[in-house]
């Protein structure tokens, strides 16, 4: 294939730098979802870790590499898991942390941000506000700046999840991510594309939030002015050229799924799997909700990409009394 | 230590017979849990896999060796966990397996029994009266009886945990154990004083069902007419003598919570650690939380052993919205 930014064999050594922790997460059949969904589904979870979403393996790079050459501060704008996991990776290597966030950024992220001795800054207005206050700071302090899913050690510790699957999957035939602002989906994606190249690689985003499959549709950056969605880790406005033309390269189809079907994903999650999923960990299964005759008999894998949701919010959307299927 | 039935190197190699989907599961420090609890908790999650319970731990020895010697059936008495693993480990060798339950069990767990092609009986009774049913079938049918906790691999699967925490935690000081037929609990704990004999090994029962805590206490078997307790999966009325004189050699305490404990230790696990639970997987937390001055600034290990739990009752029991800390 035409070559991305991420490199293989890069990818295999970053493993070593990432705590393992994060690592050889668990990965298995949840064969309670297969009457619902009609196909076999695995799981990928990404949430038993100390900052709950899969974030952290990046960070973790970015945080080993500052360390090795002397820098002390970093900054980052993060929707709130590329926050919490930088200021975990961060504050193990003694780091200064600054975080940039929207204000409207779910309690339970911005809290656990601050609980790990991160600097918080909000801003009054979305990520993509964020991300430009983030590199504000930035510019003015002369001190790193990491940009999700733009800066290579996002997308390959996200690529080391890649790995894992092609390394312990029985084989399967599609992977579903979730797309954001890039970084997991052109990870994964690069790996499946090097090593397993007969795997499916399909990006699922919200309807509300459609600037990224947009683009991949288009073959061109396509903007959105607003963003409309429960998901909020995937709520970008503004998608980066460089991460879109790997994302060309890597992904088999970009797909959008409508809120409804993120609920149903989550309530499905929670009563089948057993797992509390936050909704951008539910867009997988969304995807499969909305085409079922597309994965008819196919084996899925999912990834369970993050579990930090506000539980007031986590019960209006998904119901107090969910009804069991008999 | 005077010896205990379980065998340290028999585990060690028992990890070789036990599918890895079962094995390396995920331990890590829950730093949202220390502001409420007063010490640091780090769980170990066995709900990540097919069945969401460590029991395939045991239940993949037992098909194991009964693939092994040329058996092709095998009936085991359940709380519902145990069936529902023997299943997937039976299925998975062509084993026939039959699963005698209480009609009382939680559906979740039932329904999953069948799915997975188990024949179950279901008896109008307790779990003691189904472990009699079991051993009259196995008797008339001629066909291996699984007793949980009695059976050497139901104790030494479990102990397998035990070998990942000493091998992969940062030092801890404690390690808190549900406590039912005792499997879990002879199992870790034989590993915690053959290997970490530093660390204090607390089982934790609920107060409506405390039979094997008492029997503990007063150091032979000590049983109950009746048990009252929403911890359906260690709801035991006669312990083992067998197994009580394994835990008078590994456990350094037994404690009994209450029921309003196990519920906010539910709960706790859902707003802090993004963790559906059944009940007794929270024993642990309830025991902090019923004693914090006993492990104020301490660490300590518990174990998260099922999320198989009807989500309507999961619901009532712990409340469809939650206050958050703030």
């Amino acid at each position: 294939m035409q070559e991305t930014r991420l490199d293989t064999a890069r990818i295999q050594a970053a493993r070593q730098m990432i705590d393992p922790i994060f690592r050889n997460t668990p990965l298995y059949r949840c064969e309670a979802l297969k009457p619902d969904l009609g196909c076999a589904v695995s799981i990928k979870l990404e949430t038993a870790n100390p900052v709950r979403s899969f974030k952290a393996r990046g960070t973790e790079l970015v945080a080993s590499l500052l360390d090795g050459n002397g820098s002390r501060a970093v900054v980052c704008a993060s929707a709130g898991n590329l926050g919490q996991a930088l200021a975990w990776s961060g504050r193990g290597r003694g780091l200064d942390v600054t975080v940039v966030a929207s204000r409207f950024a779910p309690a339970a992220k911005l809290d656990r941000i601050r609980a790990l001795d991160a600097k918080l800054e909000l801003v009054d207005g979305d990520f993509d506000m964020a991300r430009e206050r983030a590199a504000a700071i930035a510019r003015a302090d002369g001190i790193r700046l990491v940009e999700d899913s733009l800066d290579i050690e996002t997308c390959e510790g996200a690529a080391t999840i890649g790995l894992e699957l092609v390394e312990t999957a029985p084989p399967f035939d599609a992977v579903l991510i979730a797309l954001g602002g890039g970084a997991l989906a052109t990870g994964v994606g690069h790996v499946m594309k090097a090593l397993a190249p007969d795997v499916e690689v399909i990006c699922v985003q919200p309807l509300g939030a459609p600037a990224m499959t947009r683009s991949w549709r288009q073959r061109r950056v396509v903007t959105t002015d607003s963003t409309d969605t429960i998901a909020d880790g995937v709520a970008g406005r503004c998608p980066i050229p460089a991460v879109l033309d790997d994302l060309l390269l890597v992904a088999d189809d970009a797909v959008l799924v409508q809120e409804s079907s993120i609920i149903a994903g989550m309530r499905m999650l929670l009563d089948h799997a057993g797992l509390v999923v936050e909704p951008s960990a539910a867009l997988g299964i969304a995807a499969i909700l909305e085409d079922r005759d597309r994965f008819a008999g196919r084996h899925v894998v999912t990834i369970v990409c993050g579990s930090n949701v506000d539980v007031d919010a986590y019960h209006r959307w998904v119901g107090a009394a969910p009804t069991r299927t008999p």
